[in-house]
C-alpha cells in the first residue's frame, strides 16, 4: 500500500505541471464558454474572493436532455418497451392492457396513448420482479445494441460531447459531479460510470420500491412494483438534500423539471452558476422548448436572464454535439 | 489552482513516507485487532489476492451503540424531548397527549410509556415545522450543552475512541467511511463531519418527509410531519443500495437492527469483514445484549461465529472507550 501511494505521489508531482490545453474544445469561443471558465477559475483560485473549498464544489446535472438526448421519448422508455416485449415472449399473460400490448409491439404511439399513467404502467411492469443486479445487467446488455428509433444511431453514443468535457474539466478542478435526474437510479447507474465517469453513489434519480430478502440462501435486493421517490421538479432539491446534504454551487439542466433545483442551488450564498441547455439545433440534434411533450422549457426561458442563469445555445455554443 | 495542486503534490511526496505508528492505539493487542489490521492490509496490498480497488473500499457503520453510546435511550430522543419542551414554552397547546407532556417535562419513563408509537409522536412533533438548516443548527446548538441524564457527561463526548481511530485508519487506507443508521439523517449530519470526519453525503439514515417551497422569497427545504424512510433492519441494505449503489466490503454494527446489512454485505464476492460491537463493559460503559430494550443483540450473537463475523468484546478489546 505504501509503495503504491508513494509512486502515485511521485506521478502526481509530474502530472500537475501546468497544462495549457483548452479544457472545453467542443465549445465555441462564446460568452457562454467564457462564463463557465471564469466561474471555475474564480471558485478554485485561493486568492479569489469567490474561492470555494473542494468539499463544497458540488456540481449537479440533470441527465435526459442535459447530458444525453431525450427525443422523441426518454431512452429509458425505449428500454422499458424492449423489456416488456422480452417478458411477453416468456409469458404473454403479462400484457394486461392496450398500453402494454403496444409497448410489446414496439408501437411508440400506442405506448404513449394513455399519457403518464400508461408510461408508469410500462415502467413499473418492466422495472420490477427482478434483483437490482440482474436489472442493471439487463440495462447494460440492452445498451450494447440499442439504437435510436429515428436515426438508427447507437443510444449509448447520443451523449453530448461538450458536457462530457465539462464534467471532466470540473472534476479536474476538484468538483464532485453528480447526476440529479427524473430517470431511474438503477437504469442510470448501468452506464453512468462508464459513460460520464460518475460513480453510483453520485447518481441521484427516481426510484421504485425495493425490498430485501434471502432468496434460495442468497441475500438479494429486489425491485418491486410501485414508486418510492420521484426525482423531478420539487423532488430534485429534496433528493439533493437527502443524498448530498449540501447545496450545489453549479447546476445544469434543460427543462422546467430542473427549475426548482436551479432556483434552490443558485439562491445559496457565495458564487453560484446555473445553466440551462437550450435545444436550438434542429440540424444536428432537435430544436424544442415551450411546446415539447418531452423536456418542456418555458419558465426557465422566461426567467433565466433575470436570475442570471446561463442559457446554453446548443446551435451557437457547441462546436460538436456528439462524441 | 495549478499552483495549489502543485504544492499539494509536493507535500504528498513527503507525507507518504512509511509511518510505523500503531493505527489503533486504543485497541488492546487481541485477535480482534489483528483481524481488522489483517483485513485492511490484505485489501490494500496490490500483491494480495484479496486486493480491492479504492473505489470499492466501502465501509459502513451503524451509529447508535456502534460509534457512540445509546443507553438509557437513543440520544436523538433526548434532543427530541428537549425540543418539545422548548416548543411548548412558546405554545403549550402542542402538548396534545400524555406522551408529549411527559417529554416536555423531561420525564423519560412517561415518554417511553406508549412504546414505539409514543416515540414516533415525540420525534415527529419535534422534527417538523422548520427548515432543514434551522433544524441542523438547533441540533448543533443543543449538542453544545447537552449532558447525559445518568452520568452528566457531555453527550458529544460519548463517542467511542476506538471507533474514531478505526474510521481514521480506514480513510488513511483509502476506504470511504459511511454511517448507515436508524437515526435521523439531519440529526446525524449536525455532528457527523466534526465528530467522525464523515461528510453529509456519506451519512445514510432514517428520514422524515420534506418539501420544497419558496417562503418569503427564500427557497427552502422544510421538514414535514410523517416518515419517508426507516433505515433499520431490511431498510439498511435498501438504504445502502439506493444511496451508495455498491455492496460494502466492511460493515460494523452492534444490534439485530444491523443484521440484514451485515448479512447482505458479507455475502458479496471477495474479501468481506463484518463486525459487531458487543457491549460487555458495565464498568466503563454498559453491559447489555439479548434483553435490552435498546440495541437488542440476539440473532447476531447466535450466528456471528458461523458467519465469520468479528464480535468485538468491548471490555477485553478496547483499552480506552472514551476520547
Amino acid at each position: 500500500m505504501r509503495t503504491r501511494l508513494l509512486s502515485a505521489a511521485s506521478l502526481l508531482c509530474f502530472a500537475t505541471l501546468p497544462a495549457f490545453a483548452d479544457p472545453l474544445p467542443s465549445w465555441n469561443d462564446t460568452d457562454t464558454k467564457s462564463r463557465i471558465i471564469a466561474f471555475v477559475d474564480a471558485t478554485t483560485d485561493t486568492a479569489s474572493d469567490d474561492y470555494v473549498t473542494p468539499a463544497d464544489r458540488i456540481a449537479v446535472f440533470d441527465n435526459d436532455g442535459t447530458l444525453w438526448a431525450e427525443q422523441p421519448v426518454y431512452f429509458q422508455l425505449l428500454y422499458a418497451m424492449d423489456r416488456v416485449a422480452r417478458m411477453a415472449e416468456d409469458d404473454p399473460s403479462i400484457l394486461t392492457s392496450d398500453v402494454l400490448k403496444a409497448a410489446a409491439n414496439g408501437d411508440l404511439e400506442g405506448a404513449l396513448a394513455n399519457g403518464e399513467d400508461g408510461l408508469i404502467e410500462i415502467v413499473v411492469t418492466s422495472h420490477s420482479g427482478l434483483s437490482v443486479s440482474a436489472f442493471e445487467q439487463d440495462v447494460s446488455d440492452w445498451l450494447e445494441t440499442a439504437v435510436h428509433p429515428q436515426t438508427g444511431a447507437p443510444i449509448i453514443g447520443m451523449v453530448y460531447q461538450p458536457m462530457l468535457e465539462l464534467l471532466s474539466y470540473l472534476r479536474d478542478e476538484g468538483f464532485a459531479t453528480y447526476i440529479v435526474s427524473g430517470g431511474g437510479i438503477h437504469f442510470m447507474r448501468a452506464f453512468a460510470e462508464d459513460v460520464y465517469g460518475i460513480p453510483p453513489q453520485q447518481v441521484i434519480g427516481s426510484a421504485g420500491k425495493s425490498s430485501y430478502a434471502v432468496i434460495d440462501g442468497v441475500p438479494t435486493i429486489m425491485k418491486d412494483p410501485g414508486i418510492a421517490f420521484v426525482d423531478d421538479k420539487e423532488g430534485k432539491p429534496i433528493g439533493i438534500d437527502t443524498k448530498i446534504g449540501k447545496r450545489p454551487i453549479l447546476v445544469g439542466g434543460n427543462s422546467d423539471g430542473d427549475f426548482e433545483m436551479l432556483e434552490w442551488a443558485t439562491a445559496g450564498d457565495g458564487p453560484r452558476l446555473g445553466m440551462i441547455v437550450h435545444h436550438t439545433d434542429a440540424d444536428r440534434e432537435w430544436a424544442y422548448d415551450r411546446d415539447s411533450h418531452i423536456g418542456s422549457l418555458s419558465r426557465g426561458l422566461d426567467e433565466s436572464d433575470a436570475r442570471g442563469w446561463l442559457l446554453i445555445d446548443m446551435a451557437g455554443d457547441w462546436a460538436n454535439i456528439w462524441p
